[in-house]
């Protein structure tokens, strides 16, 4: 298969030109082909679709609130929309059993995907249960974990190899130490979040196997001039990445964000959406920075309540009854560029090659070239999704 | 006078040569001349001299503590010896008369200084007494004072045009907008410090002329990324200079100072001392940063006395027994490049070209070239001093 495109965003820069696919794979782009037959997308860019490397739901699909196959195939099918070509299926600091069947039941889809089934489930985030009560934010307190080793195991054992590949722990709680080193042995990148860790802790930890921050800002004190934290670690650090949930204004200020692109600029920085799948709780629930309560009422229905006393019922069942709730990929990196000065590839970098590199996924996703996955998106200049591709598969696109 | 270093740093980098004197200006910097008499400092290193706009006092001399022409006579010839050759000597937030009389003190000694006599007091900078009380740090809450045209013209009034050139003051006080717009109208800069003041206030009276920030972290919040405050208006405003007091690492950390410096890079950074001339209190003095007691004994000595309970009596009149109480300007530099990778022109950057733009002095002030003000240092690659001249005088300097 041949797509044309002026501008193909590549590691090199916008190249003009044939995106040959095969098997999946690109098989290389070329200046002129001998066929007849391409797909010709003109004037609009092609880009490397985005790697979203924290998030527990989406829409109609909720790890952490469903927790099973179907949540993640609806997760998967809802989140191409977004230009999301693959994530990690994220956890949330919940019950041991419950952790124990949402990783068996992400190494079951994974093993059952076929990419015309949406969005590429590379693995799992473990965001807890190794966190700090003290910042907890949305996490539920009864569940926070002292780290061990044991415990690793108990989550790693029952699934395969590498599927987990991320996990976010609170570094100054007695044994992090050395469940950072034994994550490290295994291939596992560690993100300090949810922390009340002092610049000094992350520092002496850090090389161990700290490669970065969750949610910037979220969930750690702000950043003092005598004390200055996980926040002032995140904005010192020059190796370490900074991850950025969904740009909404509403928990990180554009100008906090913009603050750290002037330090990391795109290189450092990861954006994901941190998204739950709000309309998919199961249990009547508040949401603080939404200003919002949240309460299931049948299989199909959630009723959402403002604070404000305005009530509505959502078919959850229904993508474009749901798809508005929380901000997605897509709408988020819009807010992205209109905060900062960031071009297309500046993007592309936020959005899919740091989170590969994150994540150690390079070899195949996050990039335009001979031998990678064909996850790629068709968009325009104002981010504006035309098409989105899974392994050389369109998807069907609701908009 | 002709004055040869293989290394003059000039506004277009290093330049090699012989810089001619005349009259107290350069007169030019020539690669060969014809005259045989020069002075001659080989490898050694020529840089413009440091310019402190945020001076209270130092070692024998304090603009705060005694306020008159004497006490600024010592601090003029203490300066030399840290590589200053200009200053502001700046007030306190005290009694209105006091602050009168000080203004005056200042206007007066202005008029009668010598380039013999050490360093060129250029002007005074106002530390208040329009700042917040809860953010007042050694200031007196006593004489904080809202702020008013008035109180402006008060202090303006009794002395020369142009002594004023840099007010410190809370401009989320009621009536600060008035008083900015009539600050910048009479050609003095404005630096937000002391200032409980939020991001959106900063913002909002920015362009009516605040052009930085006073002791940059000290005397504010911390940043919050839901509330970024004057610590976050510092680290977003890329137009807007960030000042650093001393650099000792106990009232900012080093990686604080690193991260702004991340940020601003050496173009809107400026250095400064904030010193005060401990040792002149004229009442018993806790300092909580310091963790120590001043009191005076007598005219001549001054009894310190740690929280440790370690007590010792310094003979306050002599330079070499108090000169270590406050770092000075020449150590802080060499703190900063331990801290930050900053070259010699960038610390020149920060020291003297940024401060002289700042308060409006770069006609004369802050660089090496031709008409400028012969004030300039010589220094090894590690900031060790070697000779200072004023206005083409050089000084006597003692190490």
């Amino acid at each position: 298969m041949f797509i044309y495109s002026e501008k193909i965003y590549t590691p090199s820069g916008y190249q003009s030109g044939y995106l040959e696919v095969e098997d999946g794979k690109i098989e290389g782009i070329h200046d002129t082909i001998e066929k007849e037959e391409y797909i010709d997308y003109g004037d609009k860019i092609i880009i490397p679709g985005f790697i979203d490397v924290h998030i527990h739901g989406w829409a109609t699909g909720s790890f952490i609130h469903q927790g099973d196959e179907q949540s993640l195939a609806r997760m998967s099918k809802d989140l191409v929309n977004m230009g999301v070509t693959s994530y990690l299926a994220t956890t949330a600091t919940d019950h041991l059993d419950n952790l124990k069947s949402q990783v068996i039941a992400a190494d079951r889809f994974g093993k059952e995907w076929t990419p015309d089934m949406g969005a590429d489930l590379i693995g799992v985030h473990l965001e807890g249960p190794f966190i700090n009560e003290k910042y907890k934010g949305m996490q539920k307190a009864e569940y926070c974990l002292p780290p061990t080793v044991e415990t690793v195991d108990d989550l790693l054992n029952p699934v395969s190899d590498g599927l987990v590949k991320l996990m976010t722990l609170a570094p100054e709680l007695p044994g992090a130490a050395e469940v950072i080193t034994y994550l490290n042995q295994k291939g596992i990148q560690i993100s300090v979040g949810h922390s009340a860790a002092e610049f000094e802790e992350i520092k002496e930890l850090k090389d161990l196997g700290l490669g970065g921050f969750t949610h910037t800002f979220s969930g750690m004190r702000g950043m003092h001039h005598r004390r200055l934290g996980v926040a002032g670690a995140a904005m010192y650090f020059d190796d370490m990445y900074a991850e950025f949930g969904k740009q909404t204004g509403l928990t990180v200020r554009p100008e906090a964000f913009a603050i750290v692109y002037k330090i990391k600029g795109p290189d450092r920085i990861t954006l994901t959406t941190d998204c739950t799948g709000l309309a998919q709780v199961s249990e009547k629930t508040y949401h603080y920075i939404r200003e919002a309560t949240f309460e299931p009422e049948s299989d199909k229905l959630v009723r959402v309540t403002g604070d404000d006393g305005k009530t509505e019922l959502l078919d959850k069942t229904d993508y474009s009854s749901v798809k508005d709730i929380e901000l997605g990929f897509l709408p988020s990196v819009r807010n992205v560029v209109k905060n900062v000065d960031a071009s297309i590839g500046d993007i592309v970098k936020m959005a899919s090659e740091n989170p590969a590199a994150y994540i150690g996924v390079s070899d195949r996703k996050g990039r335009l070239e001979k031998g990678k996955d064909a996850d790629f998106l068709v968009i325009d200049g104002e981010f504006n999704l035309y098409d989105t591709y899974v392994k050389g598969i369109k998807q069907k696109i609701e908009k």
